[in-house]
């Protein structure tokens, strides 16, 4: 059955950063990802975007917690029990994380980028330009992620 | 070293579509993700939302296709050469595809979508929610792309 075959993945490079724990989810993190030397000339023209698509590997979840099927989010029992397939949690079977980055600076192999939530070290498994097809204009987000959102603005 | 290691992966379930050949391209297109019934409590939550990510295996790329590091966008030879990573195209070292997709419907395990270009049978990775931190208001995208989307829009 095809949904059962294993896919086995190489990373293009890693990430590298200062900053630890809560720090990685400030938004105005600048960060770097190193793409391996031998993978130079597929950055090429990759300057000509103001944004990218990070995909990595959460490589800290363990195989205990690919099997976690439901969280609440953030951690917060005060919200509802949610799918894995419907939050940005790291608890998921396939642990790859998604994040959209402003890219600053390309020099050589290494992107210079603000935004990526991912820890020193985290193997990158693909970087992909953001275009005007990725642009949602009436997006639907439950409740409960508006709530969040909406304490994380009264914060600042 | 930590960029080195290999990364083993499962899909959630797989892609269905009666479409064919270019016609996944069609950003109108209604397809399905059937998601593997253990699964099913990780879609818990999911209709909340107008739109998803969807990440998913390009299980026709073949080992010879992922050391392509440069291609033509759309194999169009009046296009500059570019990067496999400033290109949205499946050679790519991990032939990981992402793409948003609108949300119709959910049944049991199955997410129907618009917009999905992916064949029948391909390996779904990982589904996420968009949110509104997906949205980038000002994107720049290099002018080869502008020229690709000007000629789309004037054959409709």
């Amino acid at each position: 059955m095809l949904h059962e075959q294993k896919i086995v993945l190489n990373p293009i490079g890693y990430v590298k950063t200062d900053a630890a724990g809560d720090e990685v989810r400030d938004k105005e993190l600048i960060s770097h990802i190193v793409v391996r030397d031998e993978l130079i000339d597929g950055l090429s023209g990759i300057s000509e975007y103001s944004h990218l698509f990070v995909l990595f590997y959460l490589n800290q979840i363990t195989d205990d917690q690919r099997v976690t099927l439901r969280v609440h989010p953030r951690g917060r029992m005060d919200l509802p029990l949610i799918g894995v397939f419907a939050v940005r949690t790291m608890l998921r079977p396939n642990p790859i994380g998604l994040t959209v980055v402003e890219l600053l600076r390309v020099d050589g192999n290494v992107l210079t980028v603000k935004g990526l939530d991912a820890f020193d070290g985290t193997p990158v498994l693909d970087v992909k330009p953001y275009d005007n097809w990725d642009i949602v204009e009436n997006v639907k987000v439950p409740s409960w992620w508006l709530k969040l959102q909406e304490e994380k603005q009264k914060k600042l």
